[in-house]
């Protein structure tokens, strides 16, 4: 199936439609429709036993607008950009990398090199110098002129401000991953395309966190994973995840085992993995807090699209949220334990002498490392600490050092356009998309054969069955039998069940599989527990 | 268990806490921790299960960023603001009606009248007058000046937008539901009370459409259920729903039917009925586009919270948006068919006369209805279509209405935080959670008596067993068995399972009941089985 094939089956079926088209649209949104909302939801039921309930990654939901603080800290604010030109005639604006062929992989004053001079493509002419364009939504938050507030550009800064958090929930131990699901936003400057270049998006993100001198080891059960590797240098290769690490091609066994953990993922979504590769970023290709980056990339009519990244991101994030803000990031390294003397107020010297004054000596000293002869300002005024007012104390303390990061980030969006397009099936007679039960959006069709003699009334209680067993079950009375197959198999329901005459007498209906087609007679109980998943 | 109470078990057991804390917070964003994440699904799965799966609403998830016109259109862009006030000298602001005692039921008017003259609280000057503050945040979108954005403040608007496009899913018929759970954005001025009054929050919502002239009966499933109730004029009653609405004391049959359903979902999380009363609001509390209006509210130790609203907001939504963009949001009335002579334009005769101008005439009088001597612009000219360009034409039409709705509104952060409040318990020995199964945050704790003699490999074996079932179980090896059920008990886990030496000898296992700690010795099979929901 094409993109256009695509939309229009999604338009059509109640999968997904471009927001806001009774007011002329506005690129880079979408609504999920039911049909939509159901795929989405079982892209994630999967997801989440993999991640969730089966690593045991901590899965947090944060707030989707933040702080100017935040992503100061962050680098999205200084660097989270893409290089714009405009044209000064027809107002039409372009991202300079998409007018230049080869455009993604230049540095910035290549492409800046490049474009002068370049014509616009809508009215022909010359565009304007490049600029930058901060990609973040920005707003206000409280009345007046309010504070600048971010819709957050990944779930990934939730995570990384909630580490603190996360650790406690974890009682302290490392290593441990957060997950989370949830809306991530980019003001593209000229989304096309879909579901695959949008402004809202849904990503599912995994924050695994270790110390930096104990990096968590690539598990025996996923060495001998089967993977397409695309290296930033060197040659296309397929291996294994574990002759891979070991040849160097892979640096990190803690991206390996993320590379083979998305693959397992994807191919129990319904992903061929024969259309699935991972390309190592190139330099210029890297984001601003990434030392290695790894793109899965499903094959489509469209090329090789992006649904997942696998980033080492070092303590870049820990260490700038710890550096710009009031709280400890940082953990205790183990095997650094030691002994050693530290200088600690004296407080009851401090309150004789200072009185009133010592409570708010002691709260300026409060995190400070104290030593003889420490200046401190104290309402205002510069107060000089001397050696008696101090005692020597013997402490156990370690170094403290910020945990290392391996990032999965699956973009959902993109996923489901994938699989609508790789599943899609036509042999000549008919047309369908064959998903695992897991990623279909239903598992089954209730059909009456026609809506007389109580058949509707009988299949209509089966349903109701089905819906109490956890089944998902889809109820359909309108047209022909033949017709009711087509529109199932149009947006892959699983099984298709019709009540009949017969089921009136001996409880029997049909049950018909997608795929094969095949149909076998069975009592409603054998149907139904055949179709649970 | 009172407020601050509350906050602490959700801050200590990974529930939720202020977002932002890092950088000094942002007041009315919280972010969920790995129980509040599995807390909230739960009740989502439990309102899917009422709404989407037995209710057959069509689920819908759209776009949270919406374009200016769609909010001039719903009127929150005129309407939807606050009363403010601030304070010249301190900078403090203020939400008017909250500054005055019974402001939240004033009229604007007297509202003004009222604040005029009175103290900041903070500093004690004289406030400014009353101004109006939108409650919407704004946005960019695109590079530039980019376009007016706006954070949704309420999912409803996305149903709405999406009606012609559900109608088709549906086949055109009605009534129908659209259903969507999502996050909607509220600019409060001043919010404090955490989870109670957000800035960003989530929302279950329902739309209800019917025609006019065919709203759906209360089902006699539901006619007995009783409720209590506070009109706006009357006494408060305690009554049966099918009471209500024979009286009166209830106007409209479908507000009716949510009103029993929404009891019916909360009561089935875990909401006592006791606990629980629906008040109608009074007309100064009505919000712009609502005739009549329930809220569902909990008692708690702030006293009566709303957490879901039940209002009919007639045709003003859909006739909004019908008459403001270009998109047909009406549907033919019933029994109202029936043949009419209509005027259509003569193709060949406008050819003739028009030639290459034809096509922009045809263009431009495509959604008028055309009659003799009609004037259009065509191309920056004035033309004139005298009858002969014309002939008559007998066409079947309906008479074309605006479907009504009923919408039952719920805010998941509140009900959580209620949930939480109302359910704890403490009976002098320990305190608990104590909620249904199905919104308890886990249904199982495995723990080994100790990590010795394999005890934790055979409980780890069994976590295994109970995940795969597709129980939410969780390991926990630390510490004493008494401390573990009382960390257990302290989120509220239903059931608890130990691991001793006899498991390994016979197989069986501890199960303890959270709510009774009735503990009874059973086969590995037959817990598991006890605790699979």
């Amino acid at each position: 199936m094409d993109f256009q094939k695509v939309i229009a089956l999604a338009t059509r079926r109640g999968i997904f439609q471009p927001a806001f088209d009774a007011y002329g649209g506005l690129a880079g949104f979408m609504d999920y429709g039911p049909v939509g909302v159901k795929m989405r939801r079982r892209i994630l039921e999967v997801w989440r036993k993999h991640y969730v309930i089966n690593a045991g990654c901590l899965e947090l939901d944060g707030a989707l607008v933040g702080p100017e603080a935040l992503f100061q800290a962050s680098g999205h604010l200084g660097e989270f950009d893409d290089a714009l030109v405009d044209c000064a005639d027809c107002g039409k604006q372009f991202r300079a990398d998409h007018l230049i062929k080869g455009g993604e992989e230049m540095s910035r004053d290549a492409l800046a090199e490049a474009i002068s001079g370049t014509a616009c493509p809508g009215c022909g002419s010359i565009l304007s110098e490049m600029s930058s364009f901060n990609l973040m939504f920005s707003t206000k938050v409280g009345a007046g002129k309010g504070l600048s507030g971010y819709l957050r550009p990944e779930t990934a800064q939730s995570i990384f401000l909630a580490f603190p958090w996360l650790l406690r929930q974890n009682r302290s131990k490392l290593p441990f991953a957060g997950a989370q699901i949830g809306r991530s936003f980019r003001n593209e400057i000229s989304p096309r395309q879909g579901p695959l270049r949008m402004r809202e998006f849904t990503q599912m993100e995994v924050e695994h966190f270790f110390l930096p001198n104990d990096e968590p080891k690539l598990p025996t059960s996923l060495e001998s994973i089967e993977i397409n590797l695309v290296p930033a240098k060197g040659k296309k290769n397929s291996t294994t995840i574990g002759n891979a690490l070991r040849t160097g091609i892979i640096g990190s066994s803690l991206v390996a085992t993320h590379l083979a953990r998305a693959q397992n993922f994807l191919t129990g979504i319904g992903v061929a993995k024969d259309n699935l590769r991972f390309r190592q970023h190139g330099a210029n290709e890297m984001a601003h807090y990434s030392s290695d980056c790894w793109d899965g990339e499903i094959n489509t009519s469209l090329g090789w699209v992006e649904v997942v990244g696998v980033a080492h991101r070092g303590d870049y994030d820990l260490s700038a949220h710890g550096n710009f803000s009031s709280k400890e990031f940082r953990v205790p390294l183990p095997g650094t334990e030691r002994e050693r003397e530290v200088w600690v107020p004296n407080i009851g010297k401090l309150g004789k002498e200072f009185k009133g004054e010592a409570k708010s000596i002691l709260e300026a000293i409060k995190d400070v490392d104290v030593k003889p002869d420490i200046s401190i300002e104290v309402n205002g005024n510069s107060v000089t600490l001397s050696e008696e007012y101090m005692s020597k104390k013997t402490e156990r303390g370690s170094e403290m050092v910020f945990p290392y990061v391996v990032e999965p980030s699956f973009g959902l969006d993109r996923i489901l356009y994938c699989l609508l397009e790789s599943s899609w099936k036509n042999d000549g007679e008919r047309e369908w998309i064959s998903l695992p039960q897991e990623t279909s959006p239903y598992d089954l069709l209730v059909a009456p054969l026609m809506t007389k003699d109580g058949l509707d009334g009988k299949a209509q209680g089966i349903l109701q069955s089905a819906l109490d067993m956890g089944v998902d079950a889809y109820y359909d009375e309108a047209g022909s039998i033949g017709r009711r197959y087509a529109r199932a198999d149009e947006i892959g329901i699983f099984f298709s069940m019709t009540i009949d005459h017969q089921t009136l007498e001996d409880g029997t209906v049909t049950l018909r599989e997608r795929d094969s087609k095949n149909q076998s007679r069975l009592s409603i109980e054998d149907a139904l527990s055949k179709v649970r998943r």
